[in-house]
């Protein structure tokens, strides 16, 4: 950490922008955190009727602010990075156009209603501020336990599909169009509803015999509704015990500093070169 | 695998049918697999009214490539077979007759409504053409799991049946016929929705005792889905720890090839007779 | 059991009323299955309104019939036990006379619609039939495990009571009458319907703020699940654990003989005595 | 405890108010106890209209008295303690005041609703009652297991949050306001209700593609509800593995005695002095 290298304004800013270890950083990620999420207020707010028509004008300006400092902060990430065509195609590059773009739209095309939901993407740039490092080191053996059960958990989903769409397709036949069971996909999606214990109830069995093939199909989804919990709890269970026989080697401590040329993240404090293409790292 | 043997035409129908370890087998089982998923989505929409009227002539054209396509790998699977009335009367064969059979049934009686259902039976033969080799490895430990805890969850079933008798009947005394709980089966099938979370909202206590006990009907019910739950993950983790245990022999690999003339699965991959019947083996 | 004992009748028929292991024993307990079931399928079909219109002389001829089986079987039971006060005065005993009597009662007072309930306490006899001492062997972790979380379930219950009644009290005075929540009760019902996540919908708040908080109490509700679970299935585990490491004598057979004079039953196969009062048995 | 000091008549009240190891502090527990679950079941009561108009003097009385009672415990509690700021502004000071005071300002403001909620307060006073002391003990484990796994189920909410606001929003664009999705906050409060499996069918998708997502978003919740039951399940597993290896000091008896300075509690049977503030401890 001694180590000072000359650093122009551009590695300055990439550092405000990417990382989180400077002071500048952290104030750069409280910022946008808050933008992000006064944004999606917005955006919730712009669909109520009656909060719309009384402060249009406001959430209009509030929108335009927001956007605009999306833009900025855009452009600047673009320019920060050394290959910016790696940031641009990046899953959170296509995330950050499609969530700033949508106000721009709308000045040549009108408010077009549908692209409220692009702004709604927004909220998917919440997990890269937060880098959840610290979290995602506290949840490794959630994950590798999600993995581990993730195969069982495949055959397990689409057993239930199957259950449901042979169950829906019977009482289809059973209830009829009189009962609401309209056809077989709205039937499927009716044994969906029961088989998950959800129960609308927009769509309800009237015949006697319907009423009871409902009743088996509740007591199996709540009998179903056993297994992902078991494996998952007995696959984590797994991930702890395995986790205390290795060595612990977390003294090795990986800061939150990215590479500007690749955006690989996760590098050793003592590092000088990114671990994944080489590049100069600077402090 | 070195050992070429005379094959005639109807051993390679054979492998191509009935096994996925060779290319044109592997082929077989997708096109297999389109076909019947083409032919569920067909089934459902044949059902809904807005589309069946629209396009009723190229439904029904589908329908009849689909049923003449199984007819003919059902009469394939006869012939290659070296005892057809063991596959004939085997589940998947009287699975393939029931699901093809439908349309020309239709043809004799006219479009009876009732045969949709068989028709969505194809759905299981998808298990077979997955054959879940793969995902039944991987899900051994919970299908020991769940033949561990089959005793206790029949017990607890059984308990769950009986609370919603009793306790159906007393919620139809208190309710009552202007409420909505017509009947004591009515009062069991309302009383079954409520203990397993689903909640249908169709049948709702109106008095305040009949809320009262309604509302212990839940927390009994919110408490009862520990037990399954509590079984499955604990017999699931007791079915990894054994596993540990044992000395692993999962290097002897066990191929998908099933036996001409008995059809079993599983044989060891240097194996020349059917390790259930004898039947010579070819590859 | 080659040892063979002067029996009276008297005695040959408490053993096939009382116990399981002889041939007329096994006889016995299935017949009396088979009339508790179909016992209980009366009652059910007597309260449906349109089957009763219909077969009203049936169902009551097959009512007095049961009636008085279940009368000759109580009274047998009360002669071949040597203290029949201990009998009559016991859990079954008791219930064994209640489900007995409704129809006699109904020849003074009239068919009272109440007593239907009580020949629904039929069903509970079907627990005394099966013994169920092999399952309940399978089940015994079960018990145990359910038994070593009790203090914790408890807790739990009286935790998720009071959230309800604080937070129905919360919604009765955002959602208030004109939205369902008439009163503090019908508040604190909705609550408890919500937080088990049954959600019946027939009260369903209305304004903002009351969705808001609805939400709340369905996450709570979603994340509340996880810890009676959570309990169950750690002792789970914890008493298959415990079991393992303890000498296993389960060679000792246990008998369903059961002793003619305080009705104890799981005696030892070679036993003379009542382990519990020391009457003589016999086989 | 063969120890005898000299106290006085504050001395002998504190002992009997905040102390539960004495007959007296004993009664003096479970008379507030009852009286605590009275006045709850009367603010219930009075919210029934019907109740509420019949016997109105009844129940204003009934509250008059309570209230009193609650009152002179109030100043007895500020009396015997030392430092009389430190309880009043301690958690429960707080809540003793607010459930006490609501009967008072109806006086001068006249019968004000939302002073109802205060006295529902009243609930909370009755885990210091119950000082759980016995049950926290019991249920130790459990809340090492919740503190260990808060990290985890932070992450797994804020994740649920981000679905739902996500999906909510798709919800809204696909079904619209003709089909009760008039704004992103109530497909937000939908999409919820739905994901944990509530699902009170106040609002339910009607187009063919919502009722597809709605069914995605149903299996999403039936799975995702998976992870916490896992997580508590194994930590709690872990947190009994744990205590076993560690050597049991639970001989030492920690009684229910509250310093009078401070109100500590837990203090071991011999000590003499607080342990937190050094004042003489009086038995």
């Amino acid at each position: 950490m001694s180590k000072t290298s000359k650093t122009s304004w551009r590695t300055k800013l990439h550092d405000i922008i990417y990382e989180a270890d400077t002071p500048a950083g952290k104030l750069f990620d409280v910022i946008l955190l808050i933008t992000i999420i006064t944004s999606i207020i917005l955006v919730m707010l712009e669909s109520v009727k009656s909060i719309d028509s009384k402060y249009h004008n406001l959430l209009n300006i509030s929108e335009w602010v927001i956007t605009i400092l999306f833009s900025i902060e855009y452009i600047a990430r673009i320019i920060t990075v050394k290959k910016p065509s790696k940031y641009i195609f990046s899953f959170y590059g296509i995330i950050d156009l499609l969530s700033t773009i949508p106000k721009y739209i709308s000045l040549v095309v009108g408010g077009v209603h549908a692209l409220a939901a692009l702004r709604a993407l927004r909220l998917l740039r919440v997990f890269r501020i937060l880098k959840l490092a610290r979290y995602l080191g506290a949840s490794n053996n959630l994950v590798n336990a999600l993995k581990a059960s993730r195969a069982k958990i495949s055959v397990f989903l689409f057993a239930v599909i199957i259950v449901a769409v042979i169950l829906g397709t019977v009482m289809y036949l059973i209830e009829g169009e009189e009962n609401g069971f309209t056809n077989i996909p709205k039937s499927v999606y009716w044994c969906i509803v029961t088989l998950t214990t959800v129960g609308f109830g927009d769509i309800a069995p009237q015949t006697p015999l319907g009423q009871f093939i409902a009743s088996l199909v509740m007591i199996l989804g709540y009998g179903i509704i056993a297994v992902p919990t078991g494996i998952v709890s007995a696959e984590y269970a797994n991930q702890s015990n395995t986790k205390k026989e290795e060595p612990k080697n977390q003294d090795i401590h990986l800061n939150s500093k990215s590479c500007e040329n690749c955006l690989a993240e996760k590098h050793k404090d003592n590092a000088d070169y990114c671990y994944n293409c080489g590049e100069k790292l600077y402090n």
